[in-house]
């Protein structure tokens, strides 16, 4: 197994909500390889897809039982602090809800965390430790 | 919020556990920003974090109570089918329970399921529709 994952999928209860928040909200841009109740987007390196939850564990062969923490979260790194504070406002008013308000972090950076429509959890942070490329792709050593 | 998603970060019970797994066993290289108990894997545009599952939690302000499906799907792009059974033979070897054994999926590709040794959900994948660059990148319209 090679050192990548290529997907991102998030189960979704209704997938024209959560539409409503990635692409028409953000402004993503679906991949032409999107169908029916498979919405793609390149994220550049991976693909976040967003799929109706019960069909996702259908065909992971699992129960779509489950709640309380996933245990997984997903990270956006902005450019600065003000960028994390107008991130939150601006998925805030799409309807996600702000977990943990912007705030200074015990290992230096600046974050919070929102979950989506679905719950997902997705922090917001700025790492002044970590570079960023002009794609906004982090660069570790 | 640019089109963009920079870190993943897997919760865990155990980080020098999921670091065998990973790391040791996978062969995945760690960067050298990696710290005590996170532990990043770049993976092209993303980078996979291990982090202790009730610090996660806690960096979210959220309760680490959680259990039945996350709602969350992580997929590897196999290059070929054999990829895709010699992928799932290897994590099983490693510890990794096989969920759903590699097979024809409806959607015309052959695919399986694993979870790792914390139970996050991974597809095996190969896609015949979808290309790949030399990196291992869908390449998706």
């Amino acid at each position: 197994m090679r050192q990548k994952l290529n997907m991102i999928t998030l189960g979704v209860e209704d997938i024209e909500r959560a539409v409503g928040f990635y692409e028409k909200g953000l402004g993503w841009k679906r991949s032409s390889a999107s169908i029916d109740d498979l919405v793609l987007f390149p994220l550049g390196g991976i693909v976040l897809a967003l799929y109706p939850r019960k069909l996702l564990a259908e065909d992971a062969t699992v129960s779509a039982e489950g709640n309380g923490f996933s245990g997984i979260t997903l990270s956006y790194n902005a450019r600065n602090k003000n960028e994390v504070e107008q991130t939150l406002k601006q998925v805030e008013k799409l309807g996600a809800k702000i977990i943990k308000p912007a705030q200074k972090v015990f290992w230096g950076g600046f974050s919070g965390y929102f979950k989506d429509l679905d719950g997902h959890l997705i922090e917001v942070a700025h790492n002044p430790f970590w570079e960023m490329d002009e794609n906004g792709n982090l660069q570790l050593p």
